[in-house]
């Protein structure tokens, strides 16, 4: 209690620092799905193991990851690896010297973030550029403020203020791996958790990727949505051909991916892909209950977070059912064929469309697809050749609540924010929460600190700072917990 | 007829320069639709305008144009004319000194051609460089080579032949007329020829911006398809958000274009647009039966043209009733999202479907347009809104074939070829002749020289440079015997 409290005053005397040091890792563009910010990505990296050795943490070291490129032919038929790109780093470090309590070995935790951000395109519609970080109205604005650059942070420097605290020891034994490729998939990290789960043993895991579902209520996520990402390459004529002189008589892959796409949906936003549904596990009575009891209302959220003229999804679903406890599927953007200024009149010959798909409880990324792909492969208009790829995947995850851990975050939070714990789900993927699980056989700790506005993936991403504050003070309270310090 | 053939003969003996000059002029990038080129389409209306002027042409000037651009707002009300861009100028000369005939005022004929090209994107796809022409198998490879550029030589060069044949006179009032923005829908000469019909006046037109039917068989083009080229822009939620959050509610505008645009046709090919073919006028028995001796094989067609597995279309019509007299829709990009390479989770705010309509004999544009947009605003999913815009419009043309300058026509390729004339139409739009019929009141001969395999409007596009030479023969004899010389 007394290294607890000791961390806590720390990090509010410090807490400025902290936000000057977390503007100067958001000014680095670390894009990873950009091949050209491939050094900024690492440069990333590398300021993030600098400072976890700067605090006291050991054995800080980047961890070089490839990944393979897989490619599925049209027919059926297996899967094939066609490239090894070279991956982005994982940072890892830990400090094992926690003192045994009672005579039991100290606890592990597990913390995970990452390091990499999404693109901000469009930059026209950020009102200050999206990496030079800048306060306003108590949030800072960048891409990657929250996701995740601002909640990994936090976690670094509820270890700095333990360390500090402690005279140079921490309570409870930690390892770090922060990846630089949750936004494009994160398969290196995948593979390192299969290849070295030794490395990474521990008996909990805390990851701050997600969401408060409101501003002050203190929210663990117990549920997130698996995916999976594809693409659709439609091939017509082996040309670009004209439309005066073709129009009527050569395919048009355009409107074949149309077609497909229009397939896939039902009227009452249903999915039609045939088996789709028939893993999908309901949420509890008890779990639907407590939703509805939720500070939530359809109307504003449309209004305020979406801003549409009125919702859409599968009928007979409330908002949070749509979206924590069913699958969706949207459409990324479409490549190909002319889209500049004026008119070109060309039937390309080829279209590619960004599909993906939100899985829930109990379905399988793998069979989902092969579900997919067959149907789409079925409903593709004729003298259209298609390729149905898979980009990359992540189960859907449910969270046990009855654990120790738990206890702990709802306890440390309360605390912090005086309010009962809700347990939401999220809509989002966090595909290493399913890794930890299978692989080294730990339940994750959703703890996260953003919040519903915060416009994630978006123009003017932010991170409201009070919450970035509040965030260390929490972790600070559950490493401490769990370490019964 | 002396002049005719001292003016075939110093063709002949001038061909290979010809084919010089035409290159220099395909080496300007004169691509009409970028705005990033305004100077080089300029410099080609300059060079040809100063090829008029050395071959003897006289009032030869640059005619300066502009194009409104008009917006339709989504619900039924007024065209809204939103900015006026400049626009590309036209290209006029004239010669009106040629002898009576027979105590009758001479003829005069109207020269049309454009000098502007398509984008030559993808750059990738080119065997040579688009600007930087080429000749290969008795070819020559660029973009404009057949599209307008070379078949527009040709008129030149007939006029230059004439001149020197005639010792600096023509046998026949000539008026030419060569525009930039054939490409974006040549907003700019229907503008001049709607105001200034005086300064056109002609007998009759002759354009050669089409093709032969088959290598080595003289052609007239007796119909072709008008078009609307139309952008469809979908806006969804406010602004971009993260898929995992809001897929299964927030309205996705790659869906909703996608469901817009498979409605639009049924499983037959048929456009399901309400009154869409009210108008549709069929063709001739005898035209039909002239179109079935036509030498043409689907598939051949199929395997050498359009490259794709099947053919597609409207069931129940030919691949020549599909092309030639049945209506076609098109798509030709789809902009906005996420294209790049790899995953971005996002649900866009925004999307644009450029889609084109091909129209046949009697449908109007404007009602097709009226006809279309209240469609497409009917069947757009909830939670969308739709902005519908025309981007320009073209009618469709019949040509009588029965006037004395189709004669003229056949008997000039008769000698040229030693083959009779075969009567086709084209599925491509030329909207000035249109515009010459409604605003001049006079007819067009197409007397074009392209081929089925040209490449029209894609990569590799090329001008077979035999017909290149007959073309300049044929217009030399065609002038000469319409002025009786």
């Amino acid at each position: 209690m007394k290294t607890m409290n000791a961390a806590v005053t720390y990090a509010k005397e410090n807490g400025e620092r902290f936000v000057d040091e977390l503007k100067a890792l958001l000014r680095i563009p670390s894009i990873s799905t950009d091949p050209e910010r491939t050094a900024d990505v690492r440069r990333a990296a590398e300021f993030v193991a600098a400072e976890l050795r700067r605090i006291g943490m050991e054995n800080v070291r980047l961890i070089e990851t490839s990944t393979p490129e897989t490619v599925l032919a049209p027919s059926s038929g297996p899967a094939q690896v066609v490239a090894a790109r070279e991956g982005h780093p994982l940072v890892y470090a830990d400090y094992l010297h926690a003192a045994d309590v009672d005579g039991k070995a100290a606890t592990t935790v597990l913390l995970y973030g990452h390091y990499d951000v999404q693109p901000p395109e469009p930059l026209d519609k950020w009102k200050t550029p999206p990496f030079e970080p800048t306060e306003r109205d108590g949030n800072i604005y960048a891409r990657g403020a929250v996701d995740d650059k601002g909640q990994m942070w936090m976690h670094v420097k509820a270890l700095e203020s333990l360390f500090a605290a402690g005279g140079g020891r921490l309570p409870v034994n930690v390892r770090v791996i922060v990846e630089g490729e949750e936004e494009v998939g994160g398969e290196g990290i995948a593979e390192f958790v299969r290849e070295h789960p030794d490395e990474l043993a521990a008996d909990v895991a805390l990851v701050s990727d997600s969401e408060m579902f409101a501003p002050d209520l203190p929210t663990l996520c117990v549920g997130l949505r698996g995916m999976i990402y594809t693409e659709i390459e439609a091939r017509g004529a082996r040309t670009d051909l004209h439309s005066g002189m073709y129009g009527g008589a050569a395919p048009n892959p355009f409107v074949a991916l149309a077609q497909i796409i229009a397939g896939l949906k039902d009227d009452s936003g249903h999915i039609t892909i045939p088996g789709f549904y028939d893993k999908v596990s309901p949420p509890s009575a008890a779990e639907l209950k407590a939703w509805r009891e939720l500070p939530f209302d359809e109307e504003h959220y449309r209004e305020t977070e979406v801003g549409s003229t009125v919702l859409t999804g599968e009928a007979g679903f409330s908002v949070l059912e749509r979206t924590w406890a069913r699958p969706a599927l949207d459409v990324h953007g479409i490549a190909g064929g002319f889209t500049g200024a004026g008119a070109k009149t060309v039937i390309p010959s080829r279209a590619l469309a960004k599909v993906s798909m939100r899985l829930v409880p109990d379905q399988k990324p793998m069979e989902a697809f092969a579900q997919y792909k067959a149907y789409v492969e079925k409903i593709c208009p004729k003298g259209i050749a298609l390729e149905v790829r898979l980009i990359h995947s992540g189960d859907p995850i449910a969270v046990s609540t009855d654990n120790p851990y738990v206890r702990a975050a709802t306890s440390a939070m309360h605390t912090v924010f005086a309010k009962e714990t809700v347990f939401i789900r999220s809509g989002g993927s966090i595909p290493i929460v399913g890794d930890f699980i299978r692989e080294l056989g730990i339940p994750s700790i959703l703890m996260g600190f953003g919040l519903p506005d915060d416009n994630l993936h978006a123009p003017n991403e932010k991170f409201h700072l009070a919450n970035f504050h509040r965030g260390i003070e929490s972790i600070v309270r559950f490493l401490a917990s769990v370490g019964e310090a």
